[in-house]
């Protein structure tokens, strides 16, 4: 496995790398591509830790087509009998009536484009999630939080949850199947950079020299150089900490998020797990209260939920990440001062909870746009910037990796379902996308 | 000086922070304005480690706009009695034949905004510069190296040399004269996050709370935290230090740039100084190498020359640099591997040299497009990103962080000489700019 120079390495097996390199070698079957890990199995990264939710309800256009195309490949591979754990629960946004506002031309082109939505005035709502306190101001608590009323509802139904692992695992398995190779617990120590034309001298590459990346130097045990002709970085939050050494931006800004789960102890908490008026598996959809980007997934399956929040300011970037994501801990007085202070005020069933277990991930940001990448730059791809949303397009980056291997960042990709995509598009030298204005 | 709320804390007193204090205290005079910065004086940071030299050469637009008008108010102001030390050399790139074909359209383009420029194609640059290697491919080694023979010369008339710590003292001066207030030796730990509606409870500000910078921590022997309604960052390469504890992109990458020094201790260098052919100094002009992005400054007053090169690849960038930067030093193996070898081929003049003296400093690139920004974000406005051009667009960016202060991203600034700017061209919301090719 590490004896060799490969056609192609690609780094990191998160969902991203894996749909890379199953996409690689399905379009270029006789290259030789290596995948390489510091985990020991796929998805043991952020893509593992994370909500693991997907949507086709964005603001852009192009994270529309990305997010659409793959989600239809993971509900057609499911339906064809992979076992990828998806519950189609939808996306229930709770609006405060600035947000209303703020949203209705992202919602009408939502409509626009087809993508499948309903609107809930407050009395429906009120009807269809009978404890949700939608008049908070009434609190003196929510009102001196400065919390909002909510004024209506915006339900995406081709939304749900997917297994992480599950779907990662179906790409590296068809990759392995056929023939690509995986070497876990293999850290990548650094990026080489080599002249095109070297001299053998010390020091290579000098500056009038031409040079690009030229493979990677892992670690197990002792280092290794691995040479590859195209290195396809897919390594999330460390994307920076593999390229800025060689003074390349990585584009990405990775940020801490973490997740707390509560047990469904009382008959309250059972009871709204369970709801029967907004997707076919009568559960309660993920629900996402106004402004402050508090979450809640209902997993009746485990009788738990999952409870999140999008911190806007003070939650600092990280640079240079370490590679034992555990040093990335949940708080419980993150949970105490914010995410349970402001689900109590709407939803009094979670008052008195507390989590029965907590963790952390980085979410790798694209602050430019809050769109996802892919470019090439001297012997190296680049996928990354998904901002909390890979999982969920990761089919369709995967693709745009393989068109940009083959074609270069002005290829069209075509997408599951047949769409062509412009990679340029996602790319940064001719980068035309919208600010994606709905992150969670 | 530490001890109150102010209406404008700048955050550094290099060109950008002094340019920008001076307009914003010149345009709203009755607001309590202080400088922060952890040297001793103006420019004692990257500002006064430049090779500042200015141009109004750019293949965008918009550097074209915003240096041109600044280099007018800096000559304006030369020759109205300020002592600015400046020498307009002219700056003249050698172009290979394939940069030359690849520069044509920008080269037309500048024509085509009047910009005072000249060709001379391979026979009359010689007759110009007789020591000039145009034809290295003759040599073995520089065949080796892959250097490019000189096809032709591009000038630029209004393009020159001035002294960044004259520059930086007038606009210091100035904003002092007008009751602006300057604390030294003053270095900012962090930026102040306050709730706007604070409930002077710990942990604030929380996810519920509307929250923006208001203000700066400050050590100088205690730490103490100063209040401001609006912070300006002009921090060059510690700019994300300071915005990303905050979660907040600072958008700069950080990179080392070195300068050499060599005494013109030869016949033939003394000889290189000066040249009648270019500039009404009769100095050598700033010479730009073919490919490299090596480059030659002469400075006949005190008998010298400083050389450098810009780094493609494999030079870092340098995250939460340190405060001291001669912890930056300059490579003398840098040199000898690089600057030396390009340079000895084409001036030959210069085999043999050392460097009599070498330092460094760091460039704040914005990697997305090499253009400055000035951007407004809860509390704070950031200025830089200039990619190693802060000293000749600095009087166009301060006079767009005093626009935005008074009228927020959408504002007009009016530049020197009446032109009016559209501030949100180089904001980040709705950032408007082409991406700039003639970086050096």
């Amino acid at each position: 496995l590490y004896q060799k120079d490969y056609d192609i390495i690609v780094v990191g097996a998160g969902v991203l790398g894996a749909a890379s390199a199953h996409y690689l070698k399905k379009n270029n079957p006789s290259k030789e591509i290596l995948i390489v890990d510091m985990y020991s199995g796929v998805a043991q990264g952020n893509t593992g830790r994370s909500n693991a939710m997907f949507r086709n309800t964005f603001s852009s256009l192009d994270n529309q087509i990305l997010s659409e195309s793959a989600i239809n490949f993971y509900l057609d591979l499911e339906s064809s009998g992979s076992n990828l754990g998806i519950r189609k629960t939808g996306y229930l946004w709770l609006l405060s009536e600035k947000e209303q506002r703020k949203f209705e031309r992202h919602i009408e082109r939502m409509i626009a484009s087809g993508i499948e939505t309903k609107k809930y005035d407050r009395q429906i709502l009120q009807l269809s999630l009978p404890t949700l306190q939608t008049n908070v101001k009434n609190s003196e608590e929510a009102s001196l939080m400065g919390l909002e009323d909510i004024d209506a509802g915006f339900f995406g139904a081709k939304c749900g949850q997917i297994d992480p692992v599950a779907l990662t695992s179906y790409y590296a398995k068809e990759f392995e199947r056929m023939g690509g190779k995986i070497a876990f617990n293999t850290f990548v120590e650094s990026l080489l950079a080599s002249p095109y034309d070297p001299l053998e001298v010390d020091g290579e590459p000098f500056v009038w020299q031409e040079s690009g990346i030229s493979g990677v130097r892992v670690m197990r045990g002792i280092s290794r150089d691995l040479g590859a002709k195209t290195t396809v970085l897919a390594a999330g939050a460390w994307t920076n900490t593999l390229l800025e050494p060689l003074g390349i931006d990585g584009h990405i800004k990775a940020k801490k998020r973490q997740l707390f789960k509560i047990q469904a102890s009382s008959e309250q908490l059972k009871k709204l797990l369970k709801n029967d008026n907004f997707n076919a598996l009568k559960t309660l959809p993920f629900l996402i209260l106004p402004e402050t980007g508090c979450f809640v997934k209902a997993i009746p399956e485990s009788n738990e939920f999952w409870l999140g929040c999008d911190d806007d300011l003070n939650q600092p970037f990280v640079n240079a990440p370490s590679r034992n994501l555990e040093d990335y801990s949940a708080d419980l007085s993150y949970f105490e001062n914010n995410v349970y202070r402001i689900l109590g005020e709407y939803l009094p069933e979670f008052r008195e909870t507390k989590p029965s277990k907590m963790w952390a991930g980085l979410y790798s940001y694209n602050t430019l746009d809050n769109m996802p990448f892919v470019f090439a730059d001297r012997g190296a791809i680049v996928v990354g910037g998904d901002s909390g949303s890979g999982i969920m397009k990761g089919d369709s980056l995967g693709r745009i990796v393989d068109a940009v291997y083959r074609d270069g960042e002005d290829a069209e990709a075509e997408l599951y379902g047949g769409l062509k995509y412009r990679c340029s598009k996602i790319g940064f030298a001719q980068r035309s996308v919208e600010h994606e204005e709905w992150v969670i």
